[in-house]
């Protein structure tokens, strides 16, 4: 293609440059923006993002501007670089593990080390025994080995009970033959396997003597240390490409009656003992209930700045762009009008930028109160081991009340929020009209990536029976006794106690009022399924799509009770100032009354509010605070604190300088514009190159 | 990478054999598959698409099989020759317009001459003088010259009327200057542009004597006929890689001064005359108003095929996979249970099953109902010119009532359906569960490249303003004079005479009432919409959202209504089963009660049925159809007749060899498989590789 001529690069848009419209949105709001930043981040962590970044912009490979262009090889390949790149950075700079995960984080897509970094050497840590992290666990931390965890079969998602893969003892030589009986039993999406991985974790189903005893972890080689080469009776490779995360070579794996030694069954917690034959439990596992109540808590947190990227680029944006007049502007406003100006668009917008903040701190509210909980008990309880898995706290056995409350609700959580993420990031790319479809936009492609989130820890449909089941036990506990343990049997309770006298919720008055409609509603809902459950004797199963619905309303009482608990908290009223207190309070009660208006007939039917202030939710109060936050949109997504190197978006640009960067990368960047083609029908050329690169397409 | 070893290719599924759990599947349920296809595509249609699939299956360059690896160049390049091959096989056999609609609609990818195909020629055939149309349209019939239709620019999208490119008269030479003003004038996202076009038909504001008279087609030159090099002061180009699509060049178009003939001035509407140097208008395109009608429904009609796809899919992999045991199966059904029996699943599956009906005889009916209209008013005037744009009949300038309210309901139609389908889509392949992530679930592919029909013909959100303007028009026709001219003012008037009585709408016990309760609710919104409007005068842009909630409630209204007349209608009554009467007419109330308990609160707003009812259609009427449309799944997406070719989905196989096609196709047809990595941290001659092919990252 020939280069961009000159006449081209003297051209600017047309009308106010994004530049100024930009200057003029963040002239309109006195939102201490660098305030917010810090609240949101901490110092510590700005100062550390900042310190990384420079170091990732220096270095060529993290360059990205092929990123949007590439096919999957390429990428792949891309990805790998960056993974041992960052390796090498972390050895020259000595980085802790925060730091690590910082680059990571800022580099922003999956990469070909990730379940090595995260599942295999933590599996080895917390179910190894001293001697096997000693072999296994040494040689994964130097990066001389290289693992994945390959649980998920083809045939068996969730269900971790109905593996078919197996590890059957022998007791004449002291091997366990690793066996894959059928082509369901491949392990199939384990990430870091497809290409990368020299080593896996394999869970497989324990079978010593003919009897079974369920799946168990072992360490398996499955590639040949210098050659790469796949080891013989092993099948190993990608499983293609998928909606997102292309960058990651996500796996599958068989094996006919592959042997491993004695060793490799990782046996902290059990065992076979090789002179007896004999499986022995010394224990179990007991630590995945905290980690996972962590590990669900970061996910919520994260839910909040996944989508503040996508809100910050839709903001910026719509900001900028034009589109028709308004029908009733004065004529003094004459022009087309900015997008965000259009109520229909604020609607879309505005409750998910509240929802970034809602999420935010919904998410560091579980994470504050399991770590004082976690300090709290090992307080009393200095003897335990401490916790080597370093992804967080560890739960004790006699975990408390307020613990197992928090663990349930998590389930519930991290569904709401990756839903909400998700979803809302395709709400913020078709804001950005036309150009929300191009990958510049920067939207699409972080959408796919994020999307898994919803499916795995926990399927969010799954997980919404978890909770259920959880508030349906602590219903029948409250009946019983109603003297609260936590909060979910708090409200509860208070639901059960003025059941027969209903409630009276000032929602447009009373921002406590809101909490407490939700948490009514929650409850009603709560009783409601115990009564089909209980008393109506339904089945299970014709009760799930109810369960759905209460595990929904229960998590949304939780972000709206979390969010107002914040805005009340010593950390925001001692460190934010008389606007920004405003302005966070106006975001709690649009988040909360847009919800509340979406799930109108819940709240009606519960009667936790009027019909008429329900009515006056949408067309008044909401409207009016769209209104009030519109000024301050700009400096709000500001104050998530996106450098144009992470958001990597046209749209989203800090500068506001659209459609020059559109412009750019199309015409400078494209490797389309390479190929000049044949345009007319007849061309034995194309077809031959194109027929030629073809396997047979039938099984 | 090494061959599939045999030890692999003798290991089977599991347990029951998908194909073995379909025929199970089928044999449940009586539904005339053969029978319900006839009546939804017509035989004369089957006929077209099985003789045309047969050809397509036997040209290699149709083989599908490395679709879903490929980079953007790769299937752009594929693309190009599937176009060219088509053009070459319609001249071979002769096709009809029909016949190579199937066959594009079989292959099933946008490809680079698609906009040749229907914007460019049919703009020159609709607007072009008989000159014009011999020189221009002539050329372009025969593929010699190869257009596109640049309307949309970088900085302007749906408002026409903003547009930054000019024409602008020399009345010294006789020609127009064509210029792109600023880098915004820059044509953006038109389709065939990128790299395949040799021509645009371009929108420029025509400027005469220094007069704007807004935009006007002219048919410019932009590419050498035999370098097929941009010609001088043409700066051309693709736009980059889309969220989809990506096998369609999508381009931008910059021109400095560029030179065109009087001729080039497409001048069957107006033109400027040589001689008096002014601008004389013919007469307006008024026919845009009734394609765009007939534009509208045929998306209505497509969304429901569009949708069933991916219900098919989803249906089909569901009744397949299992997973967890039912918590109160009996010992009898032990072992995992089919993912469709869950509920959860259930209520995500049916009801979009049900739209993909309910939307495929909303589309159909309006489509008759316009051509029948149509036809009578021909037969009244037939002196008319012929339509000759070929994509539908044309509007008589004193269109019927009918029609225009076909017109503004199409809109919001338009809007309701695409929106159904694209997020369908997305729920279809979340229902898969982990499987759906990956691109051999076919359902991400289809939706990524599906999703910019909820922009396009009108963004869905612009068109919802449409509609709400023409009922707030009717409601105050209706309260000048309450005889009713068409439906929406039937009802209007009918609400309007009972609105102090109220009604009372038996929404479980009768169909009919059904159908008069979402009219009920649309009118009650429409008049409250006209309070805000005409009593409290309210601005336009705050009412933007109760517009938008106004348009879906009628368009729920008209698919509801439309989906009930042709349960009723004679073609059904005569040509169906018993057995199949009852099942659609369970798939209609399966959607409509959905739908009434989805948007429960306007429900209960406006008075149209009682609470007690609404909670009645949740818990219990719509738990029921689940239960009693679960036995005929299978079979009711079978009567879609995908065949697997278009498909092209492991997931969705209509033998259910589920899980042999996905591992076929990672293990055989994956090329990332044949590339050894280095698993190291250092690696030298990967950064070396991966680095040296950047270009600048920086504006």
């Amino acid at each position: 293609m020939a280069p961009t001529p000159d006449w081209v690069k003297q051209l600017k848009p047309s009308g106010s440059q994004g530049s100024e419209l930009l200057v003029a949105e963040r002239a309109k709001s006195d939102i201490p923006v660098q305030k917010l930043h810090e609240l949101l981040l901490t110092k510590e962590v700005i100062e550390r993002k900042q310190r990384i970044l420079a170091i990732l912009k220096s270095e060529k490979v993290f360059d990205k501007s092929q990123n949007y262009f590439s096919g999957r090889m390429e990428r792949f390949e891309r990805a790998l670089a960056r993974e041992k790149k960052l390796q090498l950075l972390k050895r020259k700079h000595k980085w802790t593990l925060d730091e690590f995960r910082t680059a990571s984080e800022l580099v922003g897509e999956p990469g070909p080390y990730g379940l090595h970094e995260s599942m295999f050497r933590i599996t080895i840590a917390g179910q190894g025994t001293p001697e096997q992290q000693e072999k296994f666990g040494k040689a994964a931390e130097a990066y001389k080995i290289i693992g994945c965890y390959a649980q998920t079969e083809l045939g068996h998602g969730s269900n971790v009970r109905g593996l078919e893969t197996t590890a059957t003892w022998n007791s004449q030589d002291k091997t366990f033959t690793i066996h894959s009986p059928h082509l369901t039993a491949s392990k199939w999406w384990i990430g870091s396997l497809g290409r990368t991985a020299n080593y896996a974790c394999v869970m497989a189903q324990l079978i010593v003597e003919g009897k079974s005893y369920g799946p168990h972890p072992f360490i398996v080689q499955i590639r040949d240390m210098k050659t790469h080469e796949p080891l013989e009776n092993v099948h190993v490779g990608d499983i293609g490409p998928k909606f997102g995360y292309n960058t990651m070579d996500n796996g599958f794996l068989l094996f006919n009656n592959v042997k491993v030694p004695h060793e490799n069954m990782l046996a902290r917690f059990s065992q076979v003992d090789p002179k007896t034959n004999k499986y022995v439990r010394h224990g179990s596992p007991s630590l995945i209930y905290g980690t996972l109540t962590w590990v669900r808590s970061t996910i919520v947190m994260q839910a909040g700045s996944v989508l503040a990227r996508g809100v910050t680029i839709a903001t910026r944006y719509c900001a900028i762009r034009r589109q028709f007049q308004d029908r009733d502007a004065p004529e003094w406003e004459k022009g087309e009008n900015a997008v965000l100006n259009y109520t229909m668009v604020q609607i879309r917008l505005l409750p998910l930028l509240a929802a970034t903040f809602a999420l935010h701190f919904t998410g560091k509210g579980m994470m504050n109160l399991y770590q004082e909980n976690q300090k709290r008990m090992n307080q009393t309880n200095t003897s335990r081991e401490s916790n080597k898995r370093g992804a967080g706290p560890e739960e004790t056995e006699s975990g408390s009340d307020i613990l197992a409350d928090l663990h349930a609700t998590s389930c519930g959580l991290k569904a709401l929020s990756s839903t909400i993420a998700a979803e809302g990031l395709e709400v913020c790319r078709r804001a950005c009209g036309g150009h929300g479809y191009s990958s510049f936009s920067g939207i699409g492609p972080w959408y796919s990536d994020y999307l898994p989130t919803t499916t795995w820890e926990g399927d969010n449909y799954m997980l919404t029976q978890q909770v259920a089941r959880y508030l349906l036990k602590s219903a029948r506990a409250v009946l019983k006794n109603p003297t609260p343990t936590n909060d979910t049997t708090r409200i509860l309770s208070h639901f059960q106690s003025r059941v027969n006298i209903g409630c009276a919720f000032d929602i447009l008055g009373s921002d406590e009022d809101i909490v407490a409609a939700f948490a009514w509603r929650a409850s009603f809902l709560t009783f409601e399924a115990l009564k089909h459950r209980d008393e109506q004797k339904k089945p299970w199963n014709d009760l799930l799509v109810d369960f759905y619905r209460l595990s929904k309303a229960h998590s949304q009482y939780l972000v709206i009770k979390n969010f107002y608990d914040v805005l009340r908290s010593g950390e925001i009223a001692q460190s934010t100032s008389p606007p920004l207190r405003t302005i966070l309070l106006k975001l709690f009660q649009l988040f909360a009354l847009h919800t509340l208006e979406q799930e109108g007939s819940e709240f009606y039917v519960s009667g936790a509010c009027s019909k008429h202030q329900i009515m006056l939710a949408r067309t008044s109060a909401v409207m009016n605070l769209l209104k009030e936050i519109r000024p301050h949109a700009v400096r709000l997504v500001d104050s998530w604190g996106f450098d144009d190197w992470v958001l990597d978006s046209s749209l989203g640009r800090e500068d506001g300088k659209v459609y020059e960067d559109m412009f750019y990368r199309a015409s400078e960047l494209n490797p389309l514009n390479k190929v000049t083609v044949d345009p007319y029908p007849e061309s034995e050329v194309l077809f031959k190159k194109v027929e030629g690169g073809y396997g047979k397409s039938k099984l």
